[in-house]
């Protein structure tokens, strides 16, 4: 089964942005393996808000990977390589799941972050967790969803102080989605 | 100088506790050192309701170290084994500087967290990080204060899960405090 992975940089408090969706206190050290996961990814799933920033701030969709977009209300269709789509969450992860692939990568956005976790859609966490507290910003996991209980994949120091966690999501009874 | 070390135990989004206080989620796996950390402290500063709960919880404070809990309601004076106080955060880790000792830990309570964090007074982070999401509850690190860069001092993974963090607060141009 292809895995939904959300992926995000995150601060020490847990934001993926300051308020105006700024990310200048995230860095990747030279010794971060983002290739790797990157190999494990053929999929991309955003919100629209991180849609337009990561355009605002010079950011391509490549052909590389298979960018979604979810909106409740732009036009679904191709945009500036990536494909905006009116789904649910569930309907989105289920249309990408009917064909074969890699694992698909939740990038973030905080109120689909939220969606993803309140509809039990996230199997793996992927956190890159810089050593500064920002004290406000647009939080990986904002409140407002059910338990979910993970147990630790991988837990790894990186230079300048990034650490790196890779946990999967531990469904009692239920076993694989 | 003695140090203020903000210790404690989060869930993976960051709460040190559920909307009611509980605390149920938060486990210590049996190899995690917590009496290493102990023989660091001899003071804790806690905030009047982490101590209220504490205390509705059966925890007592005892006399290997001293307890001062912060209220801006509660009389100053003796009680459970605690020392209440009126004053500033910075007013209370002045006083206890004056005297020699260990480190002191700051043992959690969201808005007395944010205060000194506001106030700068947070020299050291011990976080032991649970594997579980909770979706909602008392935040560890709540937003408003400004940014705090630290460094990574120690990550270590423990059995079920936990990990253990420690950072160092870094000020730059301004050497210790």
């Amino acid at each position: 089964m292809r895995r939904v992975v959300y992926g995000v940089g995150i601060s020490l408090d847990g934001y993926i942005a300051r308020p105006d969706g700024s990310v200048d206190f995230l860095f990747m050290p030279k010794d971060y393996p983002m290739g790797a996961f990157m190999q494990t990814i053929d999929t991309a799933i955003l919100g629209r808000k991180t849609y337009e920033v990561s355009l605002s701030m010079g950011g391509s969709f490549g052909k590389e990977i298979k960018s979604y977009v979810l909106s409740r209300t732009m036009p679904a269709g191709e945009r500036s390589g990536a494909t905006i789509v009116n789904d649910s969450p569930a309907q989105l992860v289920g249309k990408v799941r009917e064909g074969a692939g890699k694992n698909i990568w939740l990038m973030g956005g905080g109120d689909v972050a939220r969606q993803f976790l309140e509809e039990d859609l996230v199997d793996e966490l992927y956190l890159g967790v810089v050593p500064v507290l920002i004290g406000s910003g647009i939080p990986a996991f904002p409140a407002g969803f059910p338990e979910r209980k993970f147990e630790l994949v991988e837990n790894k120091s990186f230079s300048r102080g990034l650490i790196s966690l890779r946990y999967a999501r531990t469904r009692e009874g239920g076993g694989e989605r």
